[in-house]
């Protein structure tokens, strides 16, 4: 049962960390790609963050193009969490990344089906929407912050 | 004359930094930004040169996905250029892309319209094609980085 466990989350993380073709030439490499990947994604973010908190006047087509490139690039750090990539360049990334491998995976995989959320919220041009879509994927954001990165 | 030349270029630089719509709350997040979008572009471009270049087998999924990636990444570096950015964090930016700017832009549009290409021929499936394609995309990487960033 623990063999069949053991597999079972195996098998779970090579699907979160598709496409497997990922090369990165040094673990730093990974590192600073996931934290480029999720740097660009927190920008992005954050302009939809600016409109629905009021910091600038709401756009629906600025909303809707910057949570589709939220979207898009919530799907890149995860393959570059790979194993020999625990430490290196400046990562805050906890060391249950990799112990807790399929309860990582789940926290990554709500918030990338938050984003999705998101950007179908951000679709309806209705603000209220939005900011009801945005609090819920930055709950995702928060909770895997608050679990696996350092402070 | 000179004048006209002059409106002629900053309205240029407008419609290359759209979405103008971008809040950076500092200059250095403008240059963490252009960093990242520039370093996971960079990562899904080297996918597809560790393919045409034979180190890993051509699957021509990948390299589309890989290339469709590559344009989106491509658009997002510009809007991070903007005035009061020319300095701080780890720049590498030159002076003369804030004082070139038309000739900047030229060097950002070729490449997005190199990659657009390589997509296409990423897209046809046949590995010929996409080394031609990329060769011609990374010839405007090398040409932008020769003019406009420092050793």
């Amino acid at each position: 049962m623990k063999t069949f466990a053991c597999i079972a989350a195996v098998t779970g993380l090579l699907a979160f960390a598709a496409p497997a073709s990922a090369q990165f030439a040094k673990p730093e490499d990974a590192i600073k790609y996931r934290q480029s990947a999720l740097f660009v994604m927190g920008q992005h973010f954050g302009r939809i963050g600016a409109m629905v908190n009021g910091r600038v006047p709401f756009d629906a087509k600025v909303a809707a193009d910057n949570a589709d490139l939220v979207v898009t690039t919530s799907k890149l750090p995860w393959v570059a969490f790979g194993p020999g990539t625990e430490s290196g360049g400046n990562t805050k990334a906890k060391a249950e990344i990799w112990t807790e491998q399929a309860k990582f995976k789940e926290y990554g995989d709500k918030m990338q089906a938050e984003n999705v959320k998101l950007a179908a919220a951000a679709k309806t041009g209705n603000a209220d929407t939005l900011k009801t879509a945005f609090g819920a994927a930055a709950d995702t954001c928060k909770a895997c912050h608050d679990a696996y990165r350092a402070k």
